[in-house]
């Protein structure tokens, strides 16, 4: 990626202006009214896209130098598909506190903090005091990214199926970042609560099991309403969605108890949870996080479009309901010629973000 | 200013090349050498342009929000003239310690570290402590961009005028952060360190002199091998050179006592020490921080060749032979047509960075 100037620089006039002595009437005016830096700066579009090297796609902690190509080409991403500036800040520290004071101090320079890669448990801590304490929208993408698209496909999946969300029984694989954050925007965009079985490594969640974490503790209380035990073959027994965000694998036998017509989203990269091929011979729709395979799931068909919609509105947060619209917005692309190969719009389809941005923006400017 | 892509992303393969599965090999191969970032990243290119909005023009602490239009228009500087991507960073904290952990945290993102508008004297220990602790360029633009272009101009005007550096007797009216590099680094071109005298708003800087802080200290020590005392018109009483980079004012009695055939470089912005036009009256060369007069002193004659330079051969600091070196590289642009009125470059020469660019980038390669 590269810097570019939006404004011609070649006369002693152009130079007076964008620098001394023009700027300082600018900066007067900010210093008057801080709400002005968003519409004379770039700040207003910029994202700064920051992470801790701690959990790097399927490579786990590779720290701040070798996180930098995936940052900076999300950064690209922003901007091929939201028009948004995006600047990659690659961390040189993995203290939750320290990430925090350092990303504080820097958002008076960025429009939204878009974080990435941090691993679970920390990046539930850091995204929520940061939303707390900065007046613009923190968005962990490995979560809500990940959480919107999948949101998106179910929807779409369930219509063609001839289902209503609320009566779907969902097992979720996997109780990390992802798998806390697909669970909330699944209950949040129309299942039910109870219906959800949620399973970490060592089995399913549920009230009573002892020694969980904060997030999973959360999850035990929230999900899992016929107290179903025992690991996730167990789960599977009769749902009819599987979404997997593990990284783990899971048995075709396990596969083979789910309900008729049943949904597969094996997630993990790059090696799914069920092979797609595997699934196909027992659900009615499959999906992974892969290109070479249909209803690839992607984050980016929710990020450029999000913090776009959001910024453009001066949001401080992005709440749940402006998660929901983007995932509604994400499904409407498609909604009109939906197959099982195609529940999702292909990541280079130009009218995801607009539409996104439109939807997030309006969610945005509801009142609560 | 914007950022923009240097790849194209319309097909699945630029996707899959861009970011993942592709870029996992990238960062794999970063993980095990982390020298290749700054070639397989944007890093290797990319500056930081950091301020905590303490000391913005001449219009003080206006704080961070309200510092960014003198911060974006810096970037776009860097891209015009040296080709450099940087960043504006604004700090949403003035406290030194906290400077120095943020802009730690965030090196493994850039490839150097541009300080800006930062007050003295937090700026002469903010700089040190990065530079010593960072394995990239730190470089305090007010400081040494000013000091590199004062030595350039010094330079052009004691060859237009016959004279040696070596013989010069030279006052700087300032010992702020300007005033400080500017004196070392015409020590470090050669004006000898006892024919220094360094004024601050309460007179003449000697050894004698009680109540100094740390850098006053030092420069007491360094210069005034006569011992002057007094107040400006006792420094200048038989000077050949006058350098103002105090914001203050210095009556024309006292330019008035400066030896025939002086010079005066009158910097302050916007209103200069001394009016060119009266100064003109004693001097036979005089130059201003302003673009409405001849020689305007303008660091941009300095900052993007140096980063680009610095950077392009992996130098890890900035030495005073790299000033040096971009001092002469400056000058020798318009050495060979030499007048009164010209002893420096246009802000606007294209032929100036790529010159600074290869001095500096020579000088980091020679051993010590």
């Amino acid at each position: 990626m590269a810097v570019a100037s939006t404004v011609p620089l070649t006369s002693r006039e152009d130079l007076s202006l964008a620098y001394t002595p023009g700027v300082a009437r600018v900066c007067e005016a900010i210093a008057e009214n801080p709400d002005l830096a968003a519409e004379y700066t770039w700040t207003g579009n910029a994202v700064a896209v920051v992470t801790d090297g701690s959990a790097v796609l399927g490579l786990g902690n590779i720290g701040p130098r070798a996180a930098m190509p995936v940052m900076e080409g999300k950064a690209v991403l922003f901007k091929q598909f939201g028009g948004v500036d995006a600047v990659p800040i690659c961390l040189d520290t993995q203290d939750t506190e320290e990430i925090i004071r350092v990303v504080t101090a820097l958002a008076p320079s960025f429009g939204g903090i878009n974080l990435e890669d941090i691993s679970a448990p920390r990046c539930f801590e850091i995204e929520r005091r940061l939303d707390a304490a900065l007046p613009i929208p923190v968005f962990h993408d490995d979560q809500h990214g990940t959480a919107i698209v999948t949101l998106a496909a179910l929807r779409n999946a369930a219509t063609l199926l001839g289902r209503d969300l609320g009566d779907l029984r969902v097992v979720v694989s996997g109780a990390g970042a992802a798998g806390v954050a697909v669970t909330k925007m699944l209950i949040a965009g129309g299942v039910r609560a109870g219906n959800v079985v949620v399973c970490d490594s060592k089995g399913i969640l549920h009230r009573d099991r002892g020694g969980l974490g904060g997030a999973k503790t959360e999850l035990a209380g929230l999900t899992n309403g016929g107290m179903v035990t025992g690991g996730i073959e167990n789960a599977l027994d009769g749902a009819d969605v599987l979404i997997g965000v593990s990284g783990g694998t899971i048995d075709e036998s396990a596969v083979a108890r789910m309900a008729r017509n049943s949904i597969v989203f094996a997630l993990a990269n790059p090696t799914p949870e069920v092979h797609p091929d595997i699934a196909s011979r027992h659900a009615a729709v499959v999906a992974t996080g892969r290109s070479d395979f249909p209803n690839q799931i992607n984050n980016v068909l929710a990020f450029p479009g999000v913090f776009r919609g959001a910024m453009q509105v001066r949001a401080r947060t992005v709440t749940d309901a402006m998660k929901v619209a983007a995932a509604d917005a994400i499904a409407g692309v498609v909604s009109s010629s939906l197959t099982a190969d195609a529940i999702v719009p292909s990541p280079l389809d130009p009218r995801v973000a607009p539409a996104v941005a439109a939807a997030v923006a309006a969610a945005a400017q509801q009142p609560v």
